[in-house]
């Protein structure tokens, strides 16, 4: 990954301000089990494709789920991960190639009260260390907050 | 769908010869609460595209997950969902469209042992109605028979 999300993002945490303590945030074990939301590809073009670029797969936590399903609203506890890979284009396909970052956000809404109640984390897939700081996570809900309406989550539940 | 997957499948199905009986192969209920195996697009330009072009999820019930990571090889009961959707190609990316088409493949290696113990079906999205005789079933299999030492899968598992 030439200008991966790990790198951007963390390459915009300038400012000394701290805004959230997204440290805090754990790595969320047994995602792969979670239910599955939708999933995406994101191109060259997009203005998201050097932070986010790739495809990803979306999954949710038993309560996040019930917040896409329940007037998009998320209690506490919520746990959305944005499962982010290479995207091979290959023989008129697009498959998953290396997995490039394992990206979370969470509700807390006491933790993370300066970013709505959302704190965000990308992880180091192969050593599930987290590699943003808060000025970087308070980055990510700047973004998110073009879907206030949608409790600042972009993903739309679909049976 | 210009050229769907059910009109192609239906369309095959020429001969009169009974190979399997997958008209007892029922609509895979609660499929989307089932572990996600991965997500891929097949694109104009691929021999498949027109049986199943789109972006899809597959996801396996608890046995063929069971099977996915234990030697690929499935026990009876295993079944398999390929969600297929119309792959939308806008703003630089690519993301789920209409819901096209649910294709199953189940394992039975009494019911479906013509076919080397998968039984294959494609519903209706939305009657849930299945679409496919038992000839087009096996045609289906035809094809999977080229990932014979994947026991017939052509999906892999990754963590």
């Amino acid at each position: 990954m030439k200008m991966s999300v790990l790198a951007l993002l963390a390459g915009v945490a300038a400012a000394p301000a701290v805004i959230a303590d997204s440290s805090t945030l754990a790595y969320p074990e047994g995602y792969r089990s979670w239910d599955h939301v939708k999933s995406m590809v994101i191109n060259k073009g997009h203005p998201l494709f050097d932070a986010v670029g790739g495809i990803h797969n979306t999954y949710g936590n038993p309560k996040a789920i019930k917040g896409y399903q329940a007037n998009k609203r998320f209690a506490d506890g919520s746990v959305i991960v944005f499962d982010l890979f290479e995207a091979v284009d290959q023989d008129n396909t697009v498959s998953e190639g290396s997995r490039k970052a394992v990206v979370v956000m969470a509700k807390d809404s006491k933790k993370y009260r300066d970013t709505n109640g959302w704190g965000y984390q990308v992880f180091d897939p192969k050593t599930k260390k987290a590699t943003i700081d808060a000025k970087a996570a308070a980055d990510c809900h700047a973004c998110h907050v073009q879907v206030k309406d949608q409790d600042y989550v972009f993903s739309v539940w679909r049976p």
